[in-house]
């Protein structure tokens, strides 16, 4: 069967979309599939002059150099299918605590002897957007094996890890017993840690309770109460700085980062480092009194009774959450406790990639 | 002197910004300077009802509450200019080859032995985008050295560190001795790495020169002479992918990054790992041909021959540059030369914050 261009089995995908998915060993190497050319090496006036159809196969002649291309039904197929960005809202489950269900939570012998249980965390980790592990040992360090367990810790002035717990002359209130409102860790790093991981290795004898927030969840919410104070926070950068002895970060970006079709993709809150607005001279201040509105309402949105999932680690419990979306808390504690924590970062890409690994294995063995 | 609000010593800052800004001991952790309560916490009709001015302060009694804060002129002043985002192309010195002037270069020991020497690199970085060091001792693994000298390694799938030269079976074009066209490393990656180093051990007799361009110049550029073509590319979201035994990762985002003022902030760009554009079955073709100009036209202005500037790596040469702007690429060589670099990845938030401190040592010493 030959057929002109705009055969249905194109799919009606663009002539330069498919010259230039072109596999053949011309077009990409034969060992890494990477393109060996770039868009400009291709004809601008290209069109597809004749599709030949056979079994899964549909053979692609293109003008005006003859070039010829082999393409899977399958393969067209799935070029139908809108793209995937799955850093977006549209590609988790947004929550509030009361409607979660029960905890993602594994035991951590569990976790490393069983694909399977570490697949289920993973997912949960880009779905929800955290989990929690039990049973890792409480001996100071541990928290750096479940980071190498999930992708790469993201080493910073803090260190490869660090410790949450009172100190004397605190560089941050992370180190004293004060509560902390539900903030997202480090928005003066640009770019921001994108998995945090806490681990308990001891706990205070009251208070010091752990609380997790779905912040995509909360932002949800402000674009359907009061789109407008949404749209202001996706649009006015904000500066969050932090400042000791040998480090001195800032960053600018605003509270809610949007995709280009305007879907959540990352959110930053932090009462402690956000810097004062800066509108310049030319901006009249009821835009600064509107942006200011607008926050409230988005921290407004964060501490609802309902949104916050509360829980208290136990030594050995390590919870490990995405810190572009889950913001975390804690309530306050007797300085003189022994509450003890270590943190680390790492990043969102590595725990795909590693996710996407284990379901490679299985469906290979499945 | 006393004067209700609207003292054009506040300079029209919004009461809600000045109140948020109070730097007294109840707003305040005197040892971190970390700020104690959220927005929330602030009364929402807050207003100023009494400015005080006593040489360099200014005292601001606040209602409805009657909080008090004082604030500096220099304070004041400082919050009336614009906001800074040194991540946006108005921070940027933007570069042609031709009009660059001296390449940003140092000795490795002069660098490490002199605070004003590696002060200039690492603005440099920022403002130029890359700097080169010299005499950096050809032994595998001194990259590490680099990297710590001005933040910490963004450990990946592929090390701490990697090496670039020909391999029997390369996973990627990199480890070839084909040319490779300019491109920024690993948009599949997010967070991207945004600071690339590439260390020299051994050159290849022929071929295998180094090339930089300036990828904010060229989106710059593109902007100028195609408007269209650049509105294009800030909006559309385009999938990068790479696989290998151990990894698979993929990210979505625009080839051109904006700030929320379209202001560019970061570049994308690697015919190798990019993936067809999935419009979708609602989008009309049009718009996927005419995302394909668009890329055209960017692909075109990144190899100009002004933009790119072109040197040789010579064994102990160290390139470092923004991996967010600055596009590198290579010319190709004969796959039995000896050409072997060692490359790793770090973070510009860690590079600026050292830039920082250095100064801030110079300024308490100068």
């Amino acid at each position: 069967m030959k057929t002109a261009s705009g055969d249905p089995a194109l799919g009606g995908l663009a002539a330069i979309l498919l010259r230039d998915s072109c596999g053949c060993a011309e077009c990409r190497d034969a060992g890494s599939g990477q393109r060996l050319g770039g868009v400009s090496d291709l004809p601008a006036d290209v069109s597809v002059i004749e599709t030949t159809t056979a079994g899964d196969s549909v053979t692609v002649i293109f003008g005006p150099d003859g070039h010829r291309a082999v393409f899977s039904r399958s393969w067209l197929a799935e070029q139908l299918s809108p793209p995937d960005d799955d850093r977006v809202e549209d590609a988790k489950r947004l929550w509030a605590a009361s409607d979660l269900g029960p905890l993602p939570a594994q035991s951590w012998p569990g976790y490393l002897a069983d694909d399977g249980q570490r697949g289920r965390c993973l997912a949960a980790l880009l779905r929800e957007g955290f989990f929690l592990l039990r049973g890792v040992p409480a001996r100071p360090g541990t928290v750096l094996d479940v980071a190498a367990s999930l992708g790469y810790v993201r080493e910073t002035n803090y260190g490869r890890l660090f410790d949450v717990r009172v100190e004397a002359t605190p560089a941050n209130l992370a180190y004293t017993g004060l509560p902390i409102a539900p903030h997202t860790d480090n928005p003066y790093r640009d770019p921001v840690p994108t998995v945090q991981l806490l681990h308990c290795l001891a706990t205070a004898v009251e208070g010091g309770d752990s609380g997790l927030v779905d912040g995509f969840m909360a932002a949800a919410r402000l674009r359907d109460e009061n789109p407008a104070a949404f749209e202001i926070l996706t649009r006015t950068p904000v500066t969050f700085a932090y400042s000791d002895a040998t480090a001195e970060l800032r960053a600018t970006r605003p509270m809610i980062g949007v995709d280009p079709r305007g879907r959540i993709r990352e959110v930053r809150l932090n009462h402690r480092s956000m810097q004062p607005l800066r509108p310049g001279r030319e901006r009249p201040v009821e835009e600064t009194v509107a942006f200011y509105a607008a926050y409230r309402a988005f921290a407004e949105q964060v501490t609802r009774p309902d949104l916050m999932l509360t829980f208290r680690l136990a030594p050995g419990d390590c919870v490990v959450f995405d810190n572009t979306r889950i913001l975390h808390a804690r309530t306050g504690f007797a300085a003189t406790g022994q509450r003890h924590l270590q943190g680390c970062y790492a990043d969102l890409d590595g725990a795909a990639s590693t996710l996407a690994v284990l379901r490679r294995k299985r469906g290979a063995t499945g």
